[in-house]
């Protein structure tokens, strides 16, 4: 994808959409949840969804779109935008300005561009392959990770993995400097601007990772998923994104260790 | 404690001069590790606390003070400030917004005024026992939870629990609706503003849990120890707050299951 193509900047507008949808509802339990059963969080969802599936269907009507709450409309261009309008549920409905919108364009199943927006704090992280990524507009990189003994792992809930992952996963943490939980898709772009080292999480489906590769790739680090395969569309969601792609063959080594 | 006395002020003041000690280290690692071995969030923390202190010995010489970077100073007023320059260090490290400053006032070792500071965000919960907790300067309200099984339940991590702590919180865990990670401090001031209903933690030192009573109560909570006494200077640091007070026998309950 080139620099100049009208996608990257129409990612943008996607993120705007969805954060103007968004931010009405956060820390506001109180005066929306009546018009509507649904929870705030699920109406958030919903009209911020929305709103990016309008205008995807305007501008690019043969795109296929995969998107958490609406599902998949079918296209025939070989394109598809894959939208998760909130990702951080619970961090959303704590109050928590941690959560993010993903969005991210795959074409022919690979991931090409993506987004994570976090519409609250206004902290934007976009990712096309094969170009810099940048946050709130300047470029973003990860940093290097010499020793894994020292590296900064974050995953969002040690819950999400099932027994033999939670087993992989305590051999990682045993095996890095410190592990922080929360976060969701922030934890990505903490990565890509060198905040943090590694974060792994397993059963993401793929409207959670399909943005990763893009941002992380731009800015230095590597996505794959836990045997070192890319992600695509087929992904099982087991995945790994490390700043220094030179520990990553480190981080695949302890999540081997699926003992019983 | 009257809503006029000096020490509600001068505490936003500390919180003032703690913010600006911290926000230089905010996601800088690279520009101020260079001057000392020490890593930024120390740094970060040291020039915060320092800053404090000077602040307190110049206003209030007879007053101790208890801080989590430099230890004690005695005093002779019966009084103590509280202090723990940055609590989420690991959140710090990681470049989420969402550690916090704490500062309390003891008075013969009973909580009377609390502060939970965000820098970065610029948020700060104000609570003084007997007067309404204020959020950024507006009145702070938890919200009811009539049933457990619909709580949002948050906790820094489960690693900090020792074995029979950690049974205990899996039992309350699968009482509730669900358990948001990560978040340290901050997590209380969501409860303080109806955006979260619990937050249960162990082996928290007084720097931790000073604060937290007079800003939950204050916005009509309740803070307390596993067993449900009142947290003063002599607790072990095992620490309830609930938005709802009529929750708390449940919760104890919940947390009186420590198995082996």
């Amino acid at each position: 994808m080139r620099s100049s193509s009208p996608e990257i900047a129409f990612a943008g507008q996607l993120a705007d959409a969805a954060g103007a949808a968004i931010r009405p509802y956060f820390r506001n339990a109180h005066g929306l949840e009546a018009k509507d059963d649904a929870s705030p969080v699920t109406l958030a969802d919903r009209a911020a969804e929305a709103a990016m599936r309008a205008l995807i269907e305007r501008a690019y009507p043969d795109d296929a779109i995969i998107g958490e709450e609406y599902g998949v409309k079918e296209g025939r261009s070989g394109r598809a935008w894959v939208l998760d309008p909130i990702d951080g549920t619970r961090a959303f409905i704590s109050g928590r300005p941690i959560f993010g919108t993903l969005i991210a364009l795959m074409v022919e199943g690979w991931p090409m561009l993506g987004v994570i927006d976090q519409p609250i704090l206004k902290e934007r992280w976009l990712g096309v392959m094969g170009q810099p990524t940048l946050f709130n507009g300047a470029p973003a990189a990860t940093r290097r990770c010499p020793d894994l003994a020292k590296a900064l792992l974050g995953t969002t809930s040690p819950a999400a993995f099932d027994d033999s992952q939670l087993h992989a996963f305590e051999h990682l943490d045993g095996a890095v400097m410190s592990t922080v939980l929360g976060g969701d898709c922030y934890n990505y772009g903490c990565v890509a601007s060198g905040w943090m080292d590694i974060v792994v999480e397993a059963n993401l489906k793929i409207h959670d990772f399909a943005a990763l590769a893009p941002v992380i790739e731009g800015a230095g680090g590597r996505v794959c998923d836990w045997a070192g395969d890319p992600l695509t569309a087929d992904s099982v969601g087991e995945v790994i994104a490390s700043g220094d792609s030179a520990r990553v063959e480190e981080i695949i080594e302890a999540l081997a260790c699926r003992g019983h």
